[in-house]
This record gives C-alpha cells, structure tokens and sequence, in this order.
C-alpha cells in the first residue's frame, strides 16, 4: 500500500467515524431564533432621553397567560425599557391551587429584568367597581399591604410606601357605559398627588376625552397593552408595535422614569397614534422629521423631501388649498418622501391626522 | 328658518352628539390580529387522510411557560389537527405553591381544544434517567395514576390504562452522551407493544439513527415540538413550521389517529425535512408534486415543469451527469419551477436532499 | 518525514491552493432570487378549468417601461396562465428612433411565454378618443394591419381577422368625466360580436357600473392591469395580486381562453374583490369555502367553522340579526375561521361584502 | 309630509345620486404602493458624511431590460445618494431599430434624477476583451466620443473630459477564466490615475483578491450592481440591499463623491458583507455598534450589551477560548444583543466574520 492510499484510507476513516458519531447522536438544526431585541427608533428631545414604558401587564398570576418571566423577555425584545407587571390584587381566578403571595410575580421575574437591562417597576393592580374602578400601583415595595378590604385603607398603604397610581381605561364601557366621567374621588387622589397619571389607551380602546383630562389635569398620558395573552399573538410585533408610553426622562433609571410621570412628560403612542400634549408632540415630530424645503425647482413646481428618521409614521392632511401638493400623504417610518407644490406657492399648511394633542385637536403645521 | 337650514343643523347636532360620545367613551381600533387557523397544504395520499400532530408540550403545570390553553390556541392557528400535553410527572419545579394534580391541565384545556376541533390526547410525560429516559404515555385516562416511584409500576398502568408509549428523544446527548443505544428495557417495550414509536426530530435536534430504529422495528417516526416557551417566538410560524408528526389516518378521529400509530404510518416534518419509510416518503413526494416532462421543445432543450402544491419545500441534487439541468435545485412551497434539459438527455436522476428514508438513505428518483 | 508529516503537508497544500484559486477568481454569492412561479390557489368549478389573465400590458414599444420579455417573466412569476400584450397602435412617444413595427413586442416576446408554458395571446391597443376610446384587439395576426387613420377601417380589419376586442377602462374620467355611457357605436360592436367584452376594473379603478352592462349585455367581464410600470412596484405581488380575469375554460389553451371569453364566463379579481355573474361567483365560493356548519355545540352555542382552500379573501357582513355570531367577520386565504352562533338560532344569512354580482348587488348566502 | 320625511326624503336622495355617480364613474382602489424611499441607515463617520451609490447600471439602451427613468426611481426607493447609468458602448443589440446615441439614456433620466435629489453621474461603460476588459468611464461630458475603434483614443478622450475610470469585474471568469492579473495596461492606467477604482464585487461575485489589489494601489473598493433586470425581482430590496458603495463624502455633491473616490475612501457593501481599508471598516463599525461591557454582574456572569445602529449585520467568531461566550454570534441590523462572559474573564477577541479587510483577512476586535 503506497502513501497516497494510505492519506485516502485515513479520510476515509476519518470521515466515516464522524458521520456515525453524527448519526448516532444528534444533529442540531438551527430552528430557533436567536433572540434579539428590537431597537425602536424614536429621537431623544432637548434635553431628555426617550424612553419606552409599557405599565400595565398580566400574568399567570392573576389572570394572564403567561410566566412572569415571559413578560421580561417580551418586552426586552419589542425594544422596551420600563415595565411592570402588574395582577390583579382582587382577581385571582386560580387562587384555590396557586397558593404564592402578591409579590411573587416580581420576586419571579427581576433577575430575568436585570439580566436584560430593562427598568422594572414593581407594581400592582387595584381593581374595584366605579368609582374609583381599576388603578395601577407603580413603584411599591409590598404589593401584599394592598390586599386589602376597604379602598381608603388601599390608598392609605399607597401612600406609606411612597408609590404612585395610574387610573386606567376610565372610558371603559364596562364601567362606564353611558358617561365618561371623572368622579370625585379620582379629583381628590389627582389632588393629593396619588394619581398622577390616566390611560388614555388600553390595549385596543382609545379615549380622546381622557388626553384632554390629562392636559387640562396636567397628568401624564399613558398607552398601556394590559396585555393578558401573548404579545406576538395580539400584536404585529415585528411590523407595528404594542401600545407604549414614550418618556422623556433626565436619565435611563427608575428614578429618571419616576421623574418624567411626576412632570406630565409623556407621550402615548398606539397603532401609529401619539397623543399628548402639543408642545411634545411638536418637539417629537422636529426631531423626527428632517424637511428640506426646496431641494429642486423647476419651471412648474418647487420639490420638497421629508425624510423620517424615526419607527413611528406620519399621515398629513393638507389644508392649503390649490398649493399643487397631494390632499393626504404619509411619511412611513424610515422613509423619504418628495412632495411637489406650485413654484408660486406661499403656504403649506397640514394637520398631522395621527398626532392628537387634545379631544378635538390634532398638530398643525406649516410646511413652509 | 327655511328647510334646508333645519336640515344643516339637524345635521350638524348629529354629528356633534355622535363625535362627543365617540370621544367621550371609547373607540375601538383594529388592534388585534383576528384569530386565523393556517391551512398546512400537504395532500392526502391513497386512502388516508393526512393529519399533523404534536405528541410533547408543556404547560406551566410542570417546567412550560404557559397555560394549558393557549397550547390549543396555539395549535389551532398553526394547522394541527391532534395534540397532546405531556407535563412531566416527576419535574414540578412550583408545586410548593401550585397543587392540583396531574390531570389538571388536561381538564383546563380540553374545552378549548373541542371548540376549536382539535383531537385531543390525554398524556404525560415520564421522565426517568436512562433507561429507560423519558416517554410520552398517549391516550391515558388518568395521569395521577401513573405518578408512581418505581418504573415498573408505572408501565403496568399504561398497560392497564390501554395507553401507549413513545420514546422521546433517544439521541439526546444529556442522557445519551458517547453512546446512542437501544436498551434492554426499551426492546422489552417494543417487544410488547408499549412503545409504538419515538422521536426522530424533538425540538431542534434530529437523530438519523432513531430514523433507522424506527425503520427496523417497524415503529411510528415523530417529530415532536418539546415546546416549553411561546411557539410563535420558538419557530417561525408564519413562513415556517414547528415540528410536526404527519399521521396517515383512517379517518379525522382520535381513533384514527392511535390506529396510524400502531401501524406506523407517519412521516416526521422538521425545518422543511422529511423523515420516514420509503413507501409513504414516495406517495407523499408523488400527491404533492406535479410533473409535466417536456411541456414544450425546441431544438436545443426541453422544457420539464415541477409544480409544488404543497407547503413541502423539495431540495434536488441532480445526479445525472451532463444532462444540461442545473447540480442542485429547490421547489419551494406552493411554487412551480421550468427545468430545462438536453433535448437528447436520456435520464434524469435525482436524489431529494431532504427527503431521508433511512440513517444513510434519501428518497431517490427519475424524473424523466 | 513520515507519513503523518506528508499527510499533513499534502493536505495543507491541496487547501491553500484552492483557497488561492477561489480568492484569485471569484467567489458567487447566493444573492440572486431563483425564479419561482406563485401557484395562485383558485379551485376549478365543475366541468371548467380555472386560468388566470391578463389582456391590458404595454412595453417600452409604446408608453410602458419594461421590454417585452419582462412582461412574460413578470406573469409567469405572479402565477397567470394567459396574457396579452396590448401596445397602442396609435401612441409611441419614442417612434423616432424606435423604428420598428407593432408587431415587434409580439416577436420578441414569444418564445420566452412558450418556454414559461404561457398562453400568449396576439393583441394591440387600439386608442381613440371617445367614442370609441380605447379598445384591445384579442387573437389578432397582424398588428400593423390595424394601424389605420379611419377607425371603420380598423374594426374591419379586426372582423376580418377573425380577432375580438375589449373595451378598455369604460368609466375612465379623462374620456367620461360626467357621465358613463355605452355609445351607438358600442352597441352596434357588441351587437356584431366584435366587442366581447369590457373591463369592469383596470389598474386601481373598477366601474360597478360596467359589471351590470356586462351582465346585461351577457359579456365577458375583466380586470386588467394596463401595466405600464413593474409589476411588483405597482403591486404586492408576494402577499396580494395584480388585477386578473378569471376565465373558466374547457381547456388550457389559446383555443379554451377564447372560449372562455365569447361564453362570458370571467370573473373579475382585483384587490381580494371578486365582480361577475352571480351564478359563476356562486361556484367559484361553494368551490373555495368549506363549511361544517355544526362540529361541536355545548349549552349555549354551537361552533362552524369555514375552511379556505383559496387565495381569495373573503368578507361577510351577518344580516341575521341575534343569532350570536359577529355582525362582521373575515376568512384570510387558507386559513379556517370558527364562527359562535346561539344554539337555537335558525337562520344565518350573510352577504359576502367582496363578491360583486351586479351594480348594487353582493353575494347572499345562508350558513345554516 | 313633514319636516321629518323632508330632512329623511332630502338624505335617500342625496346619498342615492351620490352613489349612482359613483357606480356610474368609477372608484378608485387603494391598490398602488405610494413610492416611498428607505433610508439606509448607515452611520456618518468622523469629518464625513456616508453616501451610499451604485455605478454600474444597465438599460434598454444597451443590453438592459427597463427604461433610463426606472433606474432612478429604482435607486430612489432603495436609498441610494449616487448612481451612474453606463450602458455598454460597443454592444448595443437593439442598434438595428434603436438609432439614439450614447448620451440618451442620461438625457432621458436626468431631470428625473434632480426631482428625486439624486446625484447622477454621466457615465458609460467600455467595453473590450481582456486587456483591458470593462471598465466604467465616470464623470464624463460626453459619451458619444468615446465610441471610437481604438482603444487607447478611448482612453484619450476619458482624459481629455477629466474623467476617471473604474476597472469593472476584474475576476471575471469569462475573461480571465485561469488566471486572476493586473496587466499591463492597467498599472500605466492606475499610475496616469485614469483608473480611480476597481470592483471587488459586481453583481453576485466578489474578488478577494482584487480586494488586496485596491488596499496595495491605494484605489478605491466598488461594490456595483451591473443591473440589466429588475433591481427587486434581483434582490430583496425590502428586508436586504443590493450590492452597493460606500463613500465618506466632505458633503453630498458630485464632487464630495469624486473626491471620496479619488482618495480611495470607499467600502463595499454586498450581501451584508463590507470589504474595504482596515481603518474605514474599524470606524464603521464603531459608528454602528454600541457596547456595554457590563451593564450586571451576577456571582457567575457579566452581561454585556451589543447595539446595532445601522442596517449592517455583523457577525462574530470568538476567539478566545473558554470565556464563556458563544463561539459564534449574530448582531442583526437595528437589534440589541445580551452576550454573557465569565465573571473572570480578561480578554474577549472576536474576528468579524464579514469585515474583510484583505484577501485573508477580517476585522478583528477585543469587546472588553
């Protein structure tokens, strides 16, 4: 046998013994999807970083779907940076045989929290008949002190523990079938200071007269998904995005996103909606939005291009009549658009249909 | 006050009340994804009825990350017809707090499963070092009864119980880690009818070996999901597949499906590969793709047609030299493709890569 | 030097070498989509064979902007069986220095739809304004024979070819801006058999108007894309579709299309809308939808479900008021819906909101 | 009749004529895509703005299938910032019937060009046999001088209009099929500085090699479509790119772009591969990744923090040994990645699996 059967003899071997070993074992197929998280692309505005909270969510624990732990993970890969989770404190449907105190959901999942960079809130839901109905407890320390009988005694433990409330969907029509109303208690916690912020969307209601409450209240408005099922299942995670709360807060910290509610800075964005109030709206939009007004002109028309920079889209109304430009138009998120208007054109004014900034009130805007 | 006057304002406090009570209470947006069951296209072969099935899943009642019944939901959208919930019965990592029985999430769920017309099988899954390793127990009455301490006892209650058993994951390197072996007890099962089948493709690992076991024993291939988190986030469900077992069935009943079973007629589909005997490889590769040899000539080539109707995708590797098509081709789901051949080729021999038909062995083919 | 050293030399020059060849010339990237034809799922109706078309497509020849070959790529890709490309006799912005005939796109065009096993239909646009406006000229041979001054001449050419015609975009507001008439001349088309039938959509409008001429007329209907453009920066034509005539033929064949044509039996399908004779339309829904009115019922309710075997959407509007089931629902293609209705509730009648039978008519059926 | 039946009489009517123009007219389907461009994100780096251009375009002109103003609208929607069209001087198919000269296809996309905000470079492609081959003539007045037997008057007339040259396809099989040289001609063309720049990609190949020839001569990298067909029926425009060039650019001008080349600061980016200098790609990459070294710590692990800005994915090997990460990871384009290392680990080299910085070699980094 000469030397160049041998080498062929020895791969043989060689390749032999490799592909038993494969067989008889195991081979992995590369099926599952390599988590990665998604980054949301929304500017920072002067002077704040934009933060993306969602604070209204449920687990096994009350009457959700889903592990604690799946809540962290989700939210980590829709491009979060706050949550919390937050059960029913009065509604445990499966109490008879999960036997676990109100703290467990938190207790479960903060590691998972930790290990993923993401803010967690530890929270917890009030849910009573009207008045006050459901409010969220954010930022306590005991959710178990919660529990219990009288709702002054619930507030009062609010309030030992430093925490803040959140009312939620107050247009609910299960609670508020024919009004809309805000109730005196709910102006008496506004005024202590408990109540510092208001849903102004749950996850697929929107209530335009809630944004107005919060501006006239100057609270802060909140998007929040309430989700109880699985977050891919109800929402189109990789395309759209669940409801949020946009933040613009002085650093990315509890404290930071503690700061920004107390101060009413706050924007809700849901199914490509943002509303809140104008003045951040408007700030959100500039920095958004990067118009060049005349980058061409020719005999006829003068050609402007709006370019989006961010992952939320923007649908106009042109409210300028005969200016040469379309009627409606849409900047998608990470897209550029070139819009003609007449060379002689002095005006262009829009009303941007999907940035509400009061009940009847939308941004507005001169393009020019 | 003339008519037309009354008309306008009749008009606008129409409009006003109906605009206040919109934004006063809630609108509903188009949120969430309406449920949608995916029809699977993979035909029927000669005088079977082709069901998909998913024989492991888990709840949050044993290691699992959700409840029982987003299991079915789950299964529903994705197209399987059968199903099985196999919660461990010796791994409970939260009994300390959660305490009903084995049979609970069975009870949770099988409402669901029959509003949605889902066969649903009783099972669980025991979970014992090698030997014997773990093995689902199918179409059990009661789960409580096989929680027993010593493994004999508890194949004597599936005996009793009529159920029966597959062998999960025989490759899996954390029992199985330098060798790959049917053990004595394993024999002894097969030998008696217990064990009917076995994992040739569990989660993301695949044992071509198990593949040849099946073949020689004559026992049922499974593919089975293993699922412990959300399936959608797991598997691309949307423009994939999670692994599934095809049964070919008398009929669309739970019945049904045990008689495909003990007669080993399933074929295991993983990540676009089928894994199976021959004979069924071959009727389902014939019922799903549609072949038109020379549909059109001219002087240089013919013109062959391979028209896909199913979400099967089939790889080719060409092994007749020189015959003019390409080395390597792929049909993909729901696709037609033109082949172009030498107009004086005589053969066209082609191995289909993943189709495997034994430890070593694809489906192989003419298709001239 | 022993055997190992040589093995290894041997082997460290076969890689380098082969390395210095790969990196020396060049490496092919998989970048390239291989060309898979879309297999659209629409079921045949008994007796006839479903073939999808469309007979409205210009080229660079006159005002398009794609050479022809593209075209028969483009519909060979998208999944159509039949097509026609239809450049205007009378329009070519580019004829002084594009020199040649109209029968030149034809020419250049037909063995790449002979080797796709395309039907390819010989036409031309004939382009007047109104009347007649603009008509194509079907199963021509000779298109510059149709190039004439006096439009008499034009029809007598068509008859004499034995040809037919469409006519094109009826309701189109640059030829009909205030009104939508069949003129004399269209009437004394139809009557000769010349006009065979009209399209009652084309590129993004469709006439529901034109449906009910064409059921009165007993025509056949159309929709066409009077593509000028590409194909899939016009359409969606991964997860949607061009506008196309459905014909229901005796065969596939140039031969069956006619047919198919001169009998009136078309369906138009653009947008997820089907528009065409109500007894067609009946079929073509009974042939994609499959109902089990009743798999499962409990105390309250009992459960239906609708399986799609099609690429057509369909959208129903439930006019049975309190039988339980949703006012509104829909059924994606291949997917299955479940549908609640109350126990006792006898009658479910829907009108299917996309399936047009006439101006103001939609297809009823009752689910029960 | 009263006031009542009036206002309803007023409504049937008013809806009823309304409806009937409609009927009557035509509707218009929301069925084409509004033309929206992406914007690339790819980052600015230090002193430079990034512009993305492709120099090696076909039309109908030469042996392209589409029309000169398509080829704009295609880079337009695909975020380029340059483009060049170069149809082949000598091998124009359709010359027969097709009589314009070389510089219509710049005169007929130009002004289109401008309304998009395009940079358009006047350009055509030479066209020989091997030596000299293709090459690109840039920045040129007049492509009909350059239509001349001779090669080397060719080459007079690129200088004499103060034009550059980029060598197209060097590693070419069909013209260099054995071989992989720089010829002669070629090094006195690069030390005239007439040739500027080579393709290292073009089309689905690329050239390791020619690579290591731009970084030894100091000439600029192309990474270049060669387009004749459809850009997106090519490559997926949406979720990939097609091959282009990278340019850190003083500004976004034609001359910003012929300075960029002229100084070599060019990086191909193909099939989400970059190959180029060693100092460009280490500032892309810093520009586009974020790193958190450890944003926790637990008693076993850091948690590190990798952020993708850009729409570049990267893909690591890591070299260190036993560190406790995974030997290979993926950072997606816009995805945020948690890796985890041993608490004690003191190194974390990777090589970057697509940066090529030379024939055989990658990028290569230390992440801690």
């Amino acid at each position: 046998m000469n030397k160049l059967h041998t080498l062929i003899l020895a791969g043989l071997i060689c390749a032999t013994s490799l592909l038993a070993q494969q067989n008889a074992n195991n081979i992995q197929l590369e099926l599952e999807q390599k988590a990665q998280r998604k980054n949301i692309l929304i500017p920072d505005i002067d002077g704040y970083q934009t933060l993306k909270g969602d604070f209204h969510i449920h687990t096994v624990f009350s009457d959700g779907l889903v592990w604690p732990t799946v809540r962290v993970k989700e939210c980590w890969m829709e491009g979060l940076d706050v949550m919390a989770i937050t059960d029913h404190l009065e509604y445990r449907p499966h109490k008879n045989f999960m036997t676990e105190g109100h703290n467990h959901p938190y207790n479960l999942a903060v590691s998972e929290a930790q290990k993923h960079n993401i803010i967690f809130v530890k929270a917890a839901e009030i849910t009573r008949s009207m008045p006050p109905g459901h409010l969220n407890a954010l930022f306590i320390n005991d959710a178990d002190s919660l529990n219990q009988k009288n709702v002054d005694d619930v507030f009062e433990s609010v309030k030992e523990q430093k925490a803040l409330m959140l009312w939620n969907h107050p247009g609910w029509k299960a609670q508020q079938r024919d009004t809309c109303l805000v109730y005196e208690v709910h102006e008496k916690l506004i005024k202590e200071g408990l109540v510092q912020g208001m849903e102004v969307m749950n996850y697929t209601e929107w209530y335009p007269v809630v944004l107005q409450w919060c501006i006239d209240y100057k609270l802060a408005v909140f998007a929040n998904s309430d989700i109880h099922g699985i977050s891919g299942y109800t929402y189109d995670v990789q395309k759209g995005h669940r409801p949020m709360t946009l933040l613009f807060a002085k650093d990315r910290s509890s404290d930071g996103v503690r700061e920004a509610i107390e101060s009413a800075r706050t924007i809700a964005w849901f199914d490509q909606q943002l509303a809140g109030p104008e003045d951040l709206i408007k700030e959100l939009f500039d920095a958004s939005v990067n118009l060049k007004s005349a980058f061409y002109t020719d005999d006829k028309y003068r050609y402007m291009e709006l370019s989006n920079e961010s992952d939320i889209k923007f649908s106009f109304i042109n409210e300028t009549t005969s200016n040469g430009a379309p009627e409606k138009f849409e900047l998608q998120p990470r897209k550029t658009i070139v819009i003609r208007v007449n060379k002689d054109a002095e005006s262009f004014k829009v009303k941007v249909d999907n940035c509400h900034t009061g009940m009847f009130k939308n941004l507005q805007l001169n393009l020019m």
